[in-house]
């Protein structure tokens, strides 16, 4: 079920200049002091790009970032997309690192955050659905950290070493725990189970990120399909005997699950309802 | 207590080329994917070297980076060593990433890391030791990852907003708790206290970094002191009623802590003694 992969050398800016290398020191580099988003562009039109600011708002907000971040951020993505509209489908992911600083942790009193941009084409038509996903249960758990919890910033660690463990099993995903033993989350994507005319997903308190697409699934989505959606916490035992699984990412969109452990899914029904409708909502 | 701030450009090198900038993409910049080690050089000499490669290459083994990274760091180190023999004081990073990859978490199965090093003058002797230090409690805690735990990774999120709350609260440091309550270390340091002719040092299972400085003490100094050394838990009220507390790492050695919270600390025999011999080991 995985997209083809490609491998294409991406275009890349650096505030918003065609860039090679990434200027040094970067405290994005040191400490990974920074945040990121990765936008689907149709066209160069970025989807959804106002819950992307929102979050990347937030994270700015947490991390204390100049006030004027979001909206150098801005200016640079637009530069990138008007490059990009001769793209039927590209990804593209914009990072904002805290830029230069002398050594040491404590962020600097007058920082001037980097916009990093990198692009490249995307060569599957993404609005055809995956086939049914393999998923395991991972080893490694999510730490637990509030402060945190629901930003995209750039300590990934965690999520390298849930990949690489997918990765190593033959798995297209891993299903990952909190430190409570709750689900949280697959390593690049947001869970929810389908179970009769509702809708569950995990809700976030101590880990994970609160994914563009989730958002639009439980404010969108499931309002339109007359599904009850509700966050809250989801035991692997509810995962065992949902109706249906999916998760969620921004350029996957909405991806069901065909086998979860020793666990098989054979009908999507509402995956598959659902899938349409992000399509015809997501464009308009 | 602060040692004088040095703003200096620092020299860096990249793949052991003289460079200012890091090619992208980089996993180091997208996910924080790699480690990095703080090392002291005095007259280009780094002290206590083969303590760092050690944790380097348990952090490379963990990380699964290829076999001959620490090879390619050994070599990017020593060339620049060379260049940096007529500074009496040294501060050098060395930073090894998991280079250029195609998009995504997962590790590329054919991986090229990058070593970064940067190296600035240290100006002040730093065989002086600081004034006590004048501490308090942090905000943060430290999440839980054993995976992790002790490894000088390059995800440090935490320890920006753990010294971003001593910087705004006007501290030299903050003690950070662990998820139990039990206490980890200060946001650039491991901590010890002292309890008549004992130290004690948090066990480091869940969470935190195992110090070079941290194992010189436990290692070195207190068998040379005839300290009994205990790697264990400790509360709060442990540090509160301590004889002495002091914290450690590369580039401070051993730092007295004159005041914690609402607590004043004014004898300092213990980590007088251990100061002064960490000057007679370190550099022999």
């Amino acid at each position: 079920m995985t997209f083809a992969a490609v491998v294409t050398t991406p275009r890349i800016w650096v505030d918003g200049v065609a860039a090679s290398a990434l200027p040094l020191p970067d405290r994005g580099l040191d400490f990974g002091d920074g945040l990121f988003e990765t936008l689907l562009l149709k066209q160069g039109e970025p989807l959804l790009v106002d819950y992307h600011w929102q979050r990347l708002e937030a994270g700015l907000l947490t991390l204390q970032f100049p006030d004027n971040t979001l909206e150098h951020a801005r200016q640079c993505l637009a530069l990138a997309c008007d490059a990009l509209h001769e793209l039927s489908w590209a990804a593209l992911r914009l990072t904002i690192t805290r830029g230069t600083a002398p050594r040491g942790y404590a962020p600097p009193a007058q920082a001037a955050p980097r916009v990093i941009i990198s692009a490249a084409p995307l060569q599957q038509d993404r609005r055809e659905p995956g086939s049914p996903a393999k998923v395991g249960w991972a080893d490694i758990r999510w730490s637990a950290q509030p402060l945190l919890a629901g930003l995209k910033h750039a300590n990934r660690l965690e999520q390298v070493l849930a990949a690489g463990e997918a990765q190593r099993r033959g798995l297209d995903e891993v299903v990952v725990l909190d430190q409570q033993g709750d689900v949280s989350s697959v390593s690049a994507g947001n869970l929810f189970i389908v179970e009769g005319d509702r809708l569950r997903t995990p809700a976030l308190e101590t880990c994970g990120v609160a994914g563009t697409r989730r958002r639009f699934v439980i404010e969108r989505l499931a309002p339109a399909l007359a599904l009850h959606c509700e966050e809250t916490h989801l035991s692997p035992a509810d995962l065992e005997r949902a109706d249906e699984i999916f998760y969620c990412n921004s350029l996957r969109g909405l991806q069901s699950v065909g086998e979860l452990g020793g666990t098989a899914f054979t009908r999507f029904p509402v995956c598959e309802a659902l899938h349409q409708r992000y399509w015809e909502l997501i464009t308009c």
